[in-house]
């Protein structure tokens, strides 16, 4: 499965690792990279003590190409220009303008890589210089847009390319990378499957919920945005696990916003890890991920799974 | 691309027009099935007098398989079996419980189609007999449920194999048929995408904003639902093409239906076929939707883009 992105960052695979931030750490992303897809390491709004070990992991692990990524909206561009010391062959940006990051990451010879959630980002993204765009849907787990994955990706193709696009939100099997494959899609990016590999930072009982969750369970709100105190920017909601603290708040974001008790109970459930409250990203392909295994694993299993679903085709 | 569903019914091409109401009528549905797909009358929810001038048409027209779709809620039991007096080859129930109707439509030697928005629908539909199962995405214009088709299609696929899934909502070109059958389909079921078509029971003004018109102008809404009065059961929301009505209602869907002025507003609007007002329906795929066109070549154009779509992935 040789495509324009594959090409374009050396791969074997293609397939990337969502960012996910705090999630995404070094061993995940060094994992996904030696399995021959492209690891991405979750820098979120750019955490240096964290970003610091993380690095040092992945670098430490691996040889083959791998990247980090960061929220465009809230990470400082001191740390993303710090980022680019360690020599990720990519650098994903997601969620904001990337403007002010784009030239300094490609003149490092580093490949930029935007996600975008409307046809405007995709524009402003092709405008920013962007190597790579992420046509995301709002199956996607944790935090997008309103887009769905199967009409958004091929008119993202058709607007920007022939600039390789990948297409993200509810691929969690070989048939849906083989559907973005034929939706003029160069690879796909994979975030909730991988949540559950073996390597990444997710504690077990999150990754029981995880196996034993469905799609429908799942929900976009900023509900938990709000309680956690994290002001991501209105547009982005977070598609997480429905739970009792969501349902209860729905519906009543402004009034969440205007309590401040409710922050406190927030942070003292996270401290007990309680998924009654607290957020956890899952996307909408959670129907189809019944077992945790090792990362390389499943990079190999998408990519055999989707050279079946395109060898299927017509022939039963 | 042969499939179950193509052996099923004896067709030529995998592709299967949406019985959108009131506007896939017999002219239409005629044209889709001698363009080698299956075209589908909408009888909505089942007006005895259109439904006689739309079957008189379609029967005269073609010799090819065809068929008709109804509401599952609404329409009576007597409509249902007196259309299978006019030996349609598949008779389509969506929104709502199908076993009231499933066993005559199949002793009637006619194959039952079950469109259904969640896994618990797609288990119901099973437990009915249906012989093919659509899984219809939240992107789809008019009528239907939240989940996305993308992740949605393969979990269907995966309960109710091997009986033949068709994929709908967002597909409205090549590509996303080719996606549709990589997933697991046996085929694409394409509304919006028909709407533009020569044949459709659509005017000119509409067609035009439906081409002019983006993914992104589309919303999923119960206002114009309650504004023309229509009791739809409260989980299948409506896609349209957003309008300044809609905007103003969009939150207050309780306050409208106890407004029984609005009502009267709504079909003065209608009778003046006021966009500014009206539901025009619409999926998500409108992006990918340009021109207007005899739905025969619509039905040979996706066909083509299929199969180039399928031949293009890994040549890059």
């Amino acid at each position: 499965l040789t495509t324009a992105f594959t090409k374009s960052l050396a791969l074997q695979h293609p397939i990337a690792l969502a960012p996910m931030g705090g999630c995404a750490g070094g061993a995940l992303a060094a994992a996904v990279s030696n399995g021959g897809g492209l690891g991405l390491v979750g820098g979120g709004r750019g955490d240096r003590e964290w970003l610091e070990r993380e690095l040092a992991l992945v670098t430490k692990q691996i040889v083959r190409p791998w990247g980090v990524g960061f929220l465009t909206w809230a990470v400082d561009t001191d740390i993303v220009f710090w980022a680019l010391e360690h020599e990720p062959a990519a650098l994903m940006l997601s969620f904001g303008d990337p403007s002010p990051f784009a030239e300094r990451v490609r003149n490092a010879g580093v490949k930029l890589i935007v996600q975008v959630t409307t046809l405007d980002e995709a524009k402003r993204a092709l405008e920013s210089g962007a190597d790579v765009i992420v046509a995301q849907g709002s199956e996607a787990g944790g935090h997008g847009g309103r887009r769905a994955t199967l009409p958004f990706v091929p008119a993202v193709v058709d607007l920007v390319s022939p600039t390789p696009v990948l297409a993200a939100g509810g691929i969690a099997d070989g048939r849906g990378v083989a559907a973005a494959l034929v939706l003029g899609a160069a690879g796909a990016l994979v975030g909730t499957r991988f949540q559950t590999s073996h390597e990444a930072l997710v504690p077990p009982h999150v990754v029981k919920a995880l196996l034993d969750g469905r799609g429908a369970d799942t929900e976009r709100s900023r509900v938990l945005d709000i309680a956690r105190g994290v002001p991501w920017p209105e547009q982005y909601t977070a598609r997480v696990l429905r739970n009792p603290f969501l349902e209860s708040w729905r519906g009543r974001e402004d009034e969440l916003s205007h309590d401040t008790a409710v922050q406190q109970t927030y942070r003292e459930a996270a401290a007990r890890h309680d998924l009654d409250v607290i957020s956890v990203w899952a996307g909408e392909a959670l129907d189809l991920i019944t077992e945790a295994a090792p990362a390389a694993d499943t990079v190999a299993e998408l990519v055999a799974g989707a050279e079946r679903a395109l060898a299927s085709v017509g022939n039963s």
